[in-house]
């Protein structure tokens, strides 16, 4: 049994991989919540979306979010209303944010409603969000214009200001309060191996670890932890990690990744270019384990997930 | 000052005339909403949407319903969640329901997000909705199978049963209990002439009508009413109004129409097909004012308008 914390597209590619080598039934995937935010009244979760949409070969690799061969004509329509069209809202994407936010509506908690979107995508690995509660990523930002600092949702900061502004703080509001999905911490106890995905520390693998009683599954069972670094030649493979890692004084290198998350894990996957540092990971008390981490294609990631597994072996 | 009860398509021609030939700011049109519904929890005003649509020269011809050029993306894409997709959701349409459903979500009443709607589209005539509270049309039909009746929304016999099952009684749930929309009883008080557009006279005018206070203040200005059939040749024009008619007693013809009108209106506006009518129309105590009423395009229907406000002039 395979337990994976995961955020978006990294995470996806990583568990697109992953399904090739071992029976998708043997994987839990518990994903990022705290990126969730609400769209005219539609709930969208970016990056269950993600996984669910890349494991389903359904994702637009390009774009690198969203379906391939999407059309955003209800998007464009909404521009006449004067509501907020920077969140990109496809019309096929659409559907499952509607049908998403009926469920909810119904009473029924995200959990079930994950399943549910996971089986109409032919998903056969188990698909859990972290949280039945809403948990939101709040990222302080400086100023530009020389005014208090603002805080942002992670959308409006990713998306609609294009990580531009400057960061000092990040919170994840509603964490410390929240409860662990049905099903989570049984797959963390559960699990022989546990999987760190490449995704950001800071706002994707960070909420997770947030949420109570995580980390301390990942600390009691740290031996059979192992983390792939999303960070690459010291800068991010994708996304804004470097953006979020130096304000918190998390050095953007594998050293670094080490460094957030030797409490958590034993092991960390490494690509081959910082091959150099795994001595420096290995100070850190964190065994390294040099591969292509570059996922340019399905192969690489079943390689890399293979390798990533076998670490443990 | 000119008030309109209106319902769909008929309706909508209607009004699209009548705002070429008067200014569009005296007039207020009183839609029908029991037609409404949710699907996929957002909020549908096919009469409402039908006349804004139409109004803003937006609207499919040739379907007869939503949009010119739209898509179907989230619709297609709805089928894989094994929601009910029959009802015509375009995707352009679907930010008007997105908009609409965010709006009242947050508290707005229908009025006023009807009027943000219209003002979006560039309409100068003023739009309201029967009522803010919910009505809902309940049409009981014959089981073809021989099981007991069953009682349909409107759009599950309109559109998802297109029509078939015989019926046996119409019903305006929640009409007796419902308010007037702020406005409504304001412009029909003040109107020099009441138009009742050519609509279904039992599913568009008459949840209107069951609205306490409409029906009394036409009744009270009966010599200010004016009605247009919606009934030319013992057929509709469009829709199922022959369907709904004969089974409760309403003559298929301009005669029906003058009888289940005589109440609220003294003067029926009939069409040239049906002129040998006329002397039984004035039977019934309704002055007959016999033109062409088949509206096929703007200029048609701006001298239909032209003739039935003239009619009371």
């Amino acid at each position: 049994m395979i337990a994976a914390l995961a955020g978006g597209v990294g995470a996806a590619r990583f568990l697109r991989g992953l399904v090739e080598v071992v029976d998708p039934a043997s994987v839990t995937a518990v994903v990022n919540t705290a990126d969730d935010d609400d769209f005219f009244g539609l709930r969208v979760c970016p990056d269950l979306d993600s996984v669910t949409y890349t494991l389903a070969d359904a994702h637009d690799q390009d774009r690198g979010w969203g379906l391939a061969g999407e059309t955003f004509a209800t998007l464009g329509a909404l521009a006449r209303y004067g509501g907020p069209t920077w969140f990109g809202l496809g019309d096929r994407d659409l559907a499952t944010h509607l049908f998403r936010t009926e469920r909810l509506h119904a009473g029924a908690p995200l959990h079930a409603v994950t399943a549910e979107i996971a089986r109409a995508w032919g998903l056969h690995l188990h698909l859990l969000p972290m949280t039945d509660d809403r948990v939101a990523t709040r990222i302080t930002v400086v100023d530009d214009t020389g005014g208090p600092p603002r805080t942002l949702a992670m959308q409006e900061w990713f998306v609609r200001e294009r990580c531009t502004p400057a960061v000092t703080a990040v919170a994840f509001a509603g964490a410390a309060d929240a409860a662990a999905a049905p099903g989570v911490l049984d797959a963390l106890d559960a699990a022989d191996t546990i999987v760190v995905c490449p995704s950001n520390p800071v706002i994707s693998i960070g909420p997770i670890l947030a949420v109570p009683g995580i980390r301390e599954r990942l600390v009691a069972r740290r031996d059979r932890v192992v983390a792939v670094s999303p960070i690459v030649g010291g800068a991010p493979v994708k996304g804004p990690a470097d953006r979020l890692m130096a304000p918190l004084g998390i050095e953007v290198s594998s050293v670094g990744i080490a460094r957030a998350y030797r409490d958590i894990c034993a092991t960390l996957v490494i690509d081959a270019v910082d091959a150099a540092d795994a001595d420096r990971v290995a100070a850190e008390g964190v065994r390294p384990v040099v591969t292509d981490t570059m996922m340019r294609d399905i192969g690489v990631a079943a390689a890399l997930a293979r390798t990533t597994i076998g670490a443990l072996a």
